[in-house]
């Protein structure tokens, strides 16, 4: 059943495996997962398919899938690509429940290769079989020993097991993180490739992937998503249940798209709305290799702080200043310890700088007791979430290293719930002994701040799930009928979705608009009403600041022979009326339809913020208040909303409501909307609410 | 004598050294010298003096510097702060050129420890011997084997010699990237630390440096400058010298820089004015250790390419992506292979996307002619700058390594001026195979990028030496009296500075204004004019937009009112009329006295630009137009000047004249000016000029 998150588990904990295209050569596509299993003791049963040999590595051979005496879990397919449709039918004939196909020569590949993928996978779904790939590198599972991949990486070395995950879309950065995470000692214990991903994708994959006991971390690879729900389901469930996903998704720049679309099949979107989603459902998004794994490393044992704060100890000041900018950089708080401890610090070493960095000078180096006495009193009495220790090389000598371990445990025991990492050089196994103590180890104290932020990252988002169960209200679907849409009609419905609006009346004429503005008040502004025409300022169509009934009929009267002078074709539902607003800040909001995400709810203020700066945050909809005011702080230019140059503080909170609204309406309506634009929207003073000026709603049927 | 750059040679290439304080103990500050330079094989003649000893370690010992058989070049002193001054009494008094303290317990410790050190200083000054510390680690000159540190990162291993210099404030920063350096295989010729700086300081230690012909490129440490003179002649001379300065200034963060003055004795200066001039004389300043070793390792052979165009071939269409995301950001031009290149490439692979990144998948591994041919296509028709190659964890097979060596090497030959650089992967042995042959390898794709992105960086700054090698035209002096000066004396002023104002002129009285206004012409404005009032629009002393003479004896009577009853204190001159000038980009122009670095200018947009945004560029005064257009570009908000929403382009090239009249006024009168304030300045549509609007000098005097 697709979709259904068990499903995976033939392919990553199979009893039995199939090896079709099994070869006598370990080195070969067919030759190394048989290797991999049987070196690293695979307690399955193990079937070589190839017809033209009696034994495989000694293993023996069986000529057809049909002749095996069970019908095995998975199958990993080791065929040329022309080979490939026969053997997926073979499996598919008996019953195999997943088959990993490794052969490129695809989509890839061109017309030709994508008809192949196309006809194996209806195969396959049509015999409810599960397929992987083609052109992937498998998958494996060494926590049981499973290894259904021909990865080059395990040639030599396994992966240790361990509770990082990694997913990723390509085999060849699945394999170099994989043994980038090996040589930092990370225990790796689920591998999973996707390739083309004919059947199985990298959203299912991670979902699945997040769902393990055994897993607290997982190392996400993309250059684009298929299935968004899938997705966002499988980010969701990785906040709920408190698992961190470090992400790398590539495609970032202009040129990056481009080989994008040259290399995969895969729909990139756009990468700002990919970025929006990965922020929205609290993923980390790496910047770099070296980042991902640094904070995966970090996350690898599931424990998150309860704050911020931050105690750095240091036996040069210099280095303790770098670190001090590094955590404030990444989010930290870099808070003094208490006064009287400062005191207290100080009597036992008067050239020490004890308020945090604290600096023990190189004096701690040769008095170790010194060294515990002040690590003890940052534990105690520093209330910190973490503690950090530089060490530059000094750990690189053994025995030093050893002294300086008993040091910091014996200190640590002050306090059990600060985070404790320090950072230093040295080789390899002293580095283990430490992160064996439960310590974060890294050789860069820039990278382990980073790291540290990440987990106050995490804690925050997991946070975040916890605060908000309940799924948001649905909205109902509106009938938005099958033209395009006025703006009185676009106002009218969104004022039913919970979008404030002025009041606002329409006049038939000219010579009624006189009336109608003195009901809804001077001063007016008067525009004209019509759905064919969408910018109305560039026919002339808005007069502001009407303010009186001579005026008004004035204006009309002007408005209304300049569109039927300009847009002598656009029906005219006559003359929109509405009081002036002035005064608040003004923002702009709206909505598009990203071609993977759907509707995409999209905020910034009003002006050169948007028009120059492009500072403008995205959500995918629907989202809650909490969320809106999160993407609210997002922009650069927020504090425009907390008041600047003596002007009062804008209402916030109605402005948040007003997002999460407008997201909730274009979730309902995402099949029928193409965009939703409101500018401009002035969010006035705190408590007085906020307001939108105009509003266009482009139907799918009228943008296609 | 100070500030001659010949003096360090004593210091780091001495002929003969005594080690006051030499101690058996080859454990010791005092015997670790003496144990490195006998283990390194100092060609030169080694006094050790102790007084208690007749040798140490093996050799003849002194009782005292007196009793040396010659008057060594160079003293380490390893002894006490107490009994420090002695030492350097006794030097001094043998004409020892130089010493070395080595000792804490100076100003760092304290006022009694300031004194102590300013004894000291007194003494070796009044004798000519130069003094390198107190509080610091030494030197090294590994070159001729000179080990005047004790520096325990020498325990086991020297550094070997090469063309990275290190010149660092911190001892312990310095020899934790010395360490760091060597693990990458890196050789470090020359070393200084500089501790508390006494007498020799970074700037000098800098500039020695980045003269020494052996020396491509420096890693600089400090948290703070005290000369700057001689700082920006160190920065100057690398330009010119085409060195290039990777710096890391701790003190960014808040916390950082109150690190920073509880740490050390040095001025910190504000950290947006130190980066600044970092980046006006070409400095890379690095955000992490990690990125200081990459930028650094890539400049060591000072080699710098022609422009910033790179090709990037991978077997992998994720990797290649990734990387021109990276390549993106750093500023390189990820530019496609020419169309018949491309061709050819598909004809011999039909999967293959020859665009670029070149991506000749996995096929080219088990192919290595048909990478050969995709290599060399590259080098010879793409016309790339840079040449880089992905190859993940492969050479971590030294058989594979080997030959894929061949490969690049072969290929490389189609192009001399392509800097290669590859990603990869593998033991440490493999990776210095690459580099002997003159690839820049680095294990993580974005820290290559960002490395190649320096050396375009660098080869930009060292055009704009050569581009620029008159030094700015001398402005005079002015003598701006004693008191504060009114807004027409400072416009007076800065008109001859080559400001460009607009006609003003003074009234005496309310009578006077409307004829004088009549003469500017109307529109006009009229301030109060008085050296008293700074700010004028906050007394309501300011009308804008008047329109004939009744408004403005109107006016000016109501601004004279208001002057009378809110500063009935202010000297009065009368109202100043000049013409109300609409259009143009509202800009603002600085001048403020940074404590090191003395007039700054900054420059930034008007209104949110400034207050919200914070968006502002500094440089330190003076400079030429062709550095205040970097400025201007460096802006956020930039593409304002360049005319967004229909707006015409602004004259920047105006722009950029005031802002360098503005610095070269500055600098000629930087005793006497506190700060200056251009506010507004109207940069009207390109070819019109620009105007300020008002202008604000405040004196030193004044402002003190």
């Amino acid at each position: 059943m697709h979709g259904h998150t068990n499903s995976l588990a033939p392919l990553l904990a199979p009893r039995s495996v199939a090896l079709i295209g099994a070869s006598d050569d370990p080195q070969r596509i067919g030759g190394r997962p048989l290797r991999y299993l049987r070196e690293g003791g695979f307690a399955g049963a193990i079937y070589p398919v190839n017809p033209k040999r009696e034994s495989v590595q000694g293993l023996r051979s069986y000529a057809s899938v049909a002749d095996l005496p069970e019908a095995p879990e998975v199958a990993l397919l080791a065929v040329p690509a022309a080979g490939t449709l026969d053997a997926v039918r073979a499996c598919a004939a008996q019953k195999v429940r997943a088959a990993i196909v490794f052969s490129a020569g695809f989509a890839e590949a061109g017309e030709a290769g994508r008809l192949l993928q196309e006809e194996m996978t209806a195969v396959a779904r049509k015999s409810g079989m599960r397929l992987l790939g083609p052109n992937c590198l498998g998958v494996f599972n060494s926590s049981v020993a499973w290894y259904g991949t021909f990865s080059a990486i395990l040639d030599g070395e396994f992966v240790r097991p361990g509770p990082v995950g990694i997913v990723s879309q390509s085999g060849a950065y699945g394999s170099h993180i994989a043994h980038l995470a090996r040589q930092r000692g990370m225990g790796v214990g689920k591998w999973i490739t996707t390739g083309n991903e004919c059947d199985i994708d990298v959203a299912e994959a991670l979902r699945w992937m997040v769902e393990q006991p055994d897993i607290n971390v997982v190392i996400a690879y993309a250059e684009g998503i298929r299935n968004r729900d899938v997705f966002v389901d499988a980010l969701e469930t990785a906040q709920r249940m408190e698992k961190a996903i470090v992400f790398m998704k590539v495609g970032r720049s202009e040129v990056g798209a481009h080989a994008v679309s040259s290399h995969t099949a895969a729909l990139a979107g756009s990468d700002a709305v990919f970025d929006a989603v990965l922020r929205q459902y609290g993923v980390w998004r790496a910047r770099t290799t070296a980042e991902q794994l640094d904070v995966a490393q970090a996350c690898a044992r599931g424990i998150y702080p309860e704050g911020n704060r931050i105690g750095i100890f240091t036996l040069s000041g210099g280095f303790g200043i770098q670190m001090a900018d590094d955590a404030e950089a990444a989010g930290l708080d870099v808070a003094p310890m208490p006064e009287d401890a400062q005191r207290d610090l100080k009597a036992m070493l008067p050239y020490a700088s004890p308020r945090n960095p604290v600096d023990a000078t190189a004096q701690a180096l040769t008095d170790l007791p010194l060294m515990t006495s002040y690590v003890a009193a940052m534990l105690e009495r520093g209330g910190y979430d973490f503690f950090t220790g530089i060490f530059g090389s000094g750990p690189a000598s053994p025995s030093f290293a050893g002294r300086l371990r008993d040091v910091l445990e014996t200190a640590s025991r002050a306090s059990a719930r600060t985070i404790m990492s320090l950072t230093m050089s040295a080789p390899a196994d002293i580095v283990r002994s430490y992160e064996d103590k439960g310590f974060i180890v890294n050789e860069d104290g820039s990278a382990l701040m980073t790291a540290l932020g990440a987990l106050v990252h995490f804690r925050r988002s997991f946070d975040r799930a916890r605060a908000n169960p309940a799924r948001l209200a649905a909205v109902p679907a509106v009938d938005l009928g099958s033209g395009p849409l006025s703006e009185h009609e676009a106002k009218t419905i969104l004022s039913a979705a919970d979008i404030p609006f002025p009041a606002e009346a329409l006049a038939r004429d000219g010579d009624d608009v006189g009336a109608v503005a003195a009901a809804i008040g001077f001063p007016s502004v008067i525009k004209i009403a019509s759905p064919d025409i969408a910018h109305k300022t560039e026919i002339g169509g808005v007069a502001v600041g009407v303010k009186d009934e001579a005026a008004a009929r004035e204006a009309g009267a002007a408005i209304l022979a300049r569109a039927a002078e300009r847009r002598p074709d656009a029906r005219i539902d006559g003359l929109l009326v509405s009081p002036m607003i002035a005064g608040g800040v003004e923002v702009i909001a709206g909505v598009s339809s990203d071609p993977t995400f759907g509707p995409v709810v999209m905020f910034g203020l009003g002006g050169i913020f948007v028009e120059v700066l492009k500072d403008v945050a995205f959500r995918v909809a629907p989202f809650d208040t909490a969320e809106a005011h999160r993407m609210i702080r997002e922009i650069r230019g927020h504090s425009m909303l907390e008041g600047v140059r003596g002007a009062p503080a804008a209402d916030v909170n109605a402005l948040a409501e007003l997002l999460s609204a407008l997201s909730r309406f274009a979730a309902a309506n995402a099949a029928a909307i193409a965009s939703i634009d409101l500018n401009p929207v002035r969010v006035l003073d705190a408590g007085k609410g906020v307001v939108a000026l105009d509003a266009l709603i482009v139907p799918r049927a009228a943008n296609s």
